[in-house]
């Protein structure tokens, strides 16, 4: 992608940490926002980085967006998984390019379009999901996001089972995880690795104990928290409030059985 | 690659959660561990998650190994980013199949791993290291990751510059920061990001200071913590001790000044 | 204190977790809530632990005020230490009953009142604060809390100097608690204990170089977190949204010079 | 108590962080340390925060020891609570001069203790210990804590009953606390407080549920954590091992049935 703006390109408005805003560069349009309107027309020809100044004087900074920028603009019908947990997962699954990996449940499409981007060109989600509404929006997401040619979604309930064989991975983020942990093992290749999000440590319990009867290995627990520094010199410190709680990561890999 | 070892192969030979060995499939050669010794040739033909038996009768399960399984297992001049940093590294720096990325110091290489790993087929980091040792190092460990190919390797001080333009993500993991936030900005593209790993609070005080003077915006500093849960039945718990603190990740994108 | 509410006690309305109000029983008066109003009569000869029911049929449970109650219901001119961090205070200087303790600032009373209650009947605190109106505002709250005999407030900057000597503990909550390091050796008795509590990163560095330079040892700084679990039988974790910092605390024991 | 040692006072000797003993000034006994070792009669005169030299010519601080510096010196034969949580206990019970405590399992007499100091002189501890021999260890470890008169150790299993009745809190460390909440609803005052420490998850479902049966309200579950600052002009930063995981503190009050 060109880092400079055309017609129908994604930018993503910044003005400070918190207000950020991911707009489509269109002809005779403006953008409203409290400080302001930008007209988008402004933007082409543009380079990514470079500043805009909104009809209230007030400069912001035109961006090509990231992946995660859009997941974190993405209208949701569900709670998403945060940065923070896929960056845990992408890691300790090997979810890299080529990956063949099933996910489910979809729900918005967040984890979806994070995956999708990091097995490009040659790998492919499955991605299930029972509640047809959240497909269609996942769809229109992952094509926001630029990311639907590697995607399958697949409007199915996957406890009644998992249509892939030989995948890489298995990523769960639903509330049943254990239901599905023998169909995992069938779709997973040797060696493979199951990994699935979940709030509570009682769905952790329940698909550990499971994962333990299945056969698989290396199984493992983990809660990933993150905490922002105020960097100001001299007056450095932690952020108040921060998020306390999002869910487990829980991490196995299927060995085959004696 | 098949899931069938071969001569050749790496396999990586799981007892438990603190047993795992990364060896090579090599015919006539035997691998001893305290639980017995394994006949490296015994794994030819079997798959990843197959089990072996050692001399003593203690069962391993052969794993194609990640690129994490990798990294943990690099020999090491010095310290390595915890996978936890590295996933978050990725998900603020949008990272992915196609990025130009410098890198820097490169160290056991392990960081320019997992990189390298995910810009393929069509991306590039651009390594550099001053310390000739460490480079050495790093080169053997970038093969035997397979990433090689993926990296230039520089034995030069980033402190004097760099030679790249136009580059997705300059990514820092060394004593003074501060000192190549200039070069960083000037290798950077428009938006391109800025990441930078430090132990310390200093240090981070004094790269966003640097950060702040540049011109960079969207400067956010985070810590990753990760706590494993001890699951059992009936028995489950955070585990008793855990790692406080690795460094504070901090995060910035180019824009272009005034 | 007897257990029954007479007129005059005061009283803590327990309605929920986020809802609980301080208020005194009082022959003819009502409390307003959003629930309705209580008929504070009605407490009259009610035992701590007893049910009220207000006007709109809703239950609330009339509790006797532990200290910590006293403390998050104070007015409030200044911020005030969180219980999970006196605690700590407590235990790291060992104050108890008989201890004597310079304190400052005082601020709204609250680490002071906790303290006051912990060496009753025979200890001292001595409490500094250089803002009138804190003062005031302060010895409001004291006497609130059934306390004030065993403080002595004094309107004076504790730079200057610290009037006493030999004591125990020397506590400090303030903005440049390095400055009076050196009155705090003079004040404390051999082997006393320096506690100080401060927001940021370089206030720490500070008061710990000024600590090591005036010759106390055993200097040791501390976070303390809390976050809670919501318990709800198969549905349990963690809290979503937490407070992620209040302050450190610093800790030191005076050791006569060579 | 003088701040001068006599024969027979104990005295906390520290050399280091990690480094402290504690020991009984006795004429004619040496003591010693990898550093050498020290006369006991030398320390007779010596104020508490004086240095000692010891045969290697090592600076040791001789200090009167704080109720901390007892229990983290006790004998033990169970796992004791940490400060950390001691701290907590006591602010969110309204413990202090005067409080009646019902305490169980009293294990090594850790909590035990530092609620003795802080209830004394009118108030009392009552110690529930099933086993034996932990309650000998216990009452000798009272005994050398000096606070032995403010406890009456009983050797009888919590779980048949508590004697006494209008206590203002009962604070359980055993394994099944649900057990005993019917027990302490019977044992507590109106408004009186419940505490109860555990390390796993599953211990407090079970302790809430039995909570919310008996009718306690504002129950409350809390895990406190702390992370030392290792605190160097330029190079501050946190540590990079710390402790987990303790456990879990639950509060709740008790409320008269309708």
């Amino acid at each position: 992608m060109s880092d400079v703006f055309n017609e129908g390109d994604d930018v993503l408005l910044y003005l400070d940490a918190k207000r950020r805003y991911l707009v489509k560069v269109t002809k005779g349009r403006e953008f409203h926002t409290h400080r302001g309107f930008i007209n988008l027309d402004d933007l082409v020809g543009k380079r990514s980085g470079e500043r805009t100044v909104s009809s209230l004087g007030v400069e912001f900074v035109a961006l090509k967006p990231t992946v995660v920028d859009y997941i974190l603009k993405f209208p949701r019908l569900t709670q998403i998984m945060y940065p923070k947990d896929i960056g845990l997962l992408l890691m300790y699954t090997g979810i890299g390019p080529g990956s063949r990996v099933v996910e489910a449940g979809v729900g918005s499409g967040a984890l979806t379009t994070v995956l999708a981007y990091h097995v490009k060109p040659s790998g492919r989600i499955y991605g299930y999901e029972v509640e047809e509404r959240f497909l269609e929006n996942a769809r229109k997401n992952l094509m926001r996001a630029y990311v639907i040619e590697y995607v399958e979604l697949k409007h199915k309930d996957i406890t009644t089972g998992i249509d892939e064989t030989d995948v890489d991975v298995v990523a769960l983020d639903l509330a049943t995880p254990w239901t599905i942990v023998s169909h995992a093992y069938a779709a997973l290749k040797g060696g493979g690795v199951f990994a699935s999000f979940s709030p509570t440590v009682n769905q952790v319990e329940r698909t550990v104990e499971a994962l333990n009867v299945e056969g698989f290995i290396d199984v493992e627990t983990i809660e990933c928290i993150t905490r922002n520094l105020k960097v100001k010199s001299g007056e450095t410190r932690p952020v108040t409030v921060m998020i306390g709680h999002t869910g487990y990561l829980i991490f196995a890999r299927k060995a085959w059985k004696r």
